[in-house]
């Protein structure tokens, strides 16, 4: 139904972030992102929304595994631990899957394993015989 | 108490992404994102990530112009309007701001003012005096 | 498609918790709870889950009131200011409706008008000629 | 600090809706609630509202359950299957505290242990010595 590799192989965004696509399959997906100075807010942190964006990925390509394309309807994230460099690594698995919607859930840790943030995305699942939402 | 001046114009992940802080103060910002291919999401569309990064960076001006260092503990982003170039405005607003929380409301908008996403984003704040998280 | 006064004049446990419809029609609503005993919380204030059910009432009519049967499936609420009796209302409007994702926004408000709680709910809307989610 | 029985014991909402703590306790907590026909909306599934109280619940109770008083900040609530009966569950437990804030996770589930609702709630916590919010 779709390419989730040709998805994200083409996802420009993710790619000038520095962000890396370890795995994805059955809904699931883990992705990477090495923290360079680029990364970091004003404050000396790594940017909440590159933190948004390492989740975001791992979120896409878990929800394009799944037999349909999938777009982000509506995201919460919360951000739980401040970092300021290292590897960070977002894990997605789903929370539930209908016909139309599918809600995956995303953490985010640190190279230690400690949480950095909680990421929840539910997307809009548009199968090949469907009009747009 | 901070200069939200020092703090965006220290941001390095949204000068990386390409964002501008048009204005800020008492508690309201103005953010500018002109599309460009690094924007864009395998589907072609602009990046929900990098839509993302533009109401960021109206949430942390809106909310470090408010005497107080400001952190995000929590984001809900609805994705309204796909679209697929041109500019990106995002404007912030406070929602309610208490001594230690404050909530902000930004909405993106594309060049014809359509709504393309909300942003509500909760922030702790940091007084002078005060012990971290 | 449906009748927004068949579905809220079938809602039982609004009725039992004691909230009233206003008005409703086009995406809009309004709703009130008199504030008694029973709605308060284990530290004398207005508990958040019937400041929740007040503001679902909105969301439900509003997202009702469309030309198509809604279904909640993510609500986001923020609590802004605590409240220990009297009236409050909730006023629902549209942020944006498609063919199938309805997105409302509900303010929460005491009888100084002063704002007590923010909701945004999006719902799965089903046509009349559409299967389930 | 505080006493969380005594604070769920004087929840007259909650006892209203016929919501049951069965346990809390270092973060955690599980409350019931066996569905009547006061808890259906106008299509006679069981009120999302009916939902949001009892997962309210085990998020009250696990969060006061830590050395603090916790006032709800901030929900997201996603509804993942419809149900129309029997008996609802939720289970609630720490995602990550620190001094002033505290996130919980709380999944609602139905009797065959199928996932009808999952729940973050954002609480900000009051230590003992500390002013309001």
């Amino acid at each position: 139904v779709n390419d989730v590799q040709a998805i994200i192989g083409n996802d420009r965004f993710a790619q000038a972030v520095g962000i890396e696509l370890l795995e994805a399959g059955d809904g699931r997906a883990r992705a990477r992102l090495r923290i360079e100075a680029r990364h970091l807010n004003g404050l000396d942190m790594v940017h909440g929304a590159a933190i948004y964006s390492l989740a975001d990925l791992a979120f896409a390509a878990a929800a394009n595994s799944q037999g349909a394309t999938a777009v982000a309807i509506s995201v919460n994230i919360s951000y739980i631990k401040a970092v300021r460099g290292g590897v960070l690594y977002a894990e997605g698995e789903p929370v539930a899957v209908s016909r139309r919607i599918g809600t995956y859930a995303i953490r985010v840790t640190d190279e230690a394993g400690e949480l950095v943030a909680t990421f929840q995305g539910m997307a809009y699942r548009r199968p090949v015989d469907a009009e747009g939402v």
